[in-house]
């Protein structure tokens, strides 16, 4: 564990990026932030937890909705400023009900849509609707 | 081009993180940052152009070492502060010679190097070795 965090450089908020990417299909599912305390809470429980920059919390990813990512691989980069989160996620990454956040692209000069919602936000949180899942 | 700015958000100091993916393989080679300039540059030539923070200036990836990225697509996450960008990376993304950053794994509480390096940072660089790629 502190070869780990020898290895890291956070930023001035004590954060550092984490791209989550599905273990095996390779698709990129999203991009948030962790600090020490939620790191070392993702590898104690194999289950990932991010840091909720609009909460300044710990945010247990998927603990309202189901929708949790359970670590495989924790990788580093060569500056040690940002990770990589080898996951498998169940069911949907984004809060949309989307598979991934990034469900839009670029195409002609125009922002599209290129994923529909395989479920519904209503049924991720019932009636209580946050923008963290 | 006024439609993708609309839907981003920068961060305070102007920037957004991207992620540079390998469009076919799915294989995540590094994580960097981007201006609007740098996102402009991008979209205008085709040729990834990220925004070096330790240099405080444009980086135009592979200018150096010939390691370009093509732009295939940018994809923007549902709350518009992260970028995914879709590329074809020319050679190794990498200024230790490797084709991924993220050459590095936490495994039974070790960081081990995963990946070797396909070149070395003199023949990518030559004399002028730099950080940057």
């Amino acid at each position: 564990m502190n070869a780990l965090f020898e290895s890291l450089a956070f930023n001035e908020a004590g954060l550092i990026p984490a791209i989550a990417q599905q273990h095996d299909t390779g698709e990129v599912l999203m991009l948030a932030w962790m600090n020490r305390a939620s790191i070392e809470e993702t590898l104690a429980t194999g289950q990932v937890c991010y840091f909720s920059r609009s909460r300044s919390k710990l945010w247990r990813k998927g603990e309202t909705s189901g929708q949790v990512q359970k670590l495989v691989e924790l990788r580093i980069d060569c500056d040690g400023d940002s990770l990589l989160l080898l996951v498998e996620q169940t069911g949907v990454a984004c809060h949309t009900g989307r598979r991934s956040c990034f469900f839009r692209a670029l195409r002609d000069g125009e922002v599209v849509t290129i994923a529909d919602p395989e479920t519904t936000p209503e049924a991720l949180y019932g009636k209580n609707l946050t923008t963290d899942s």
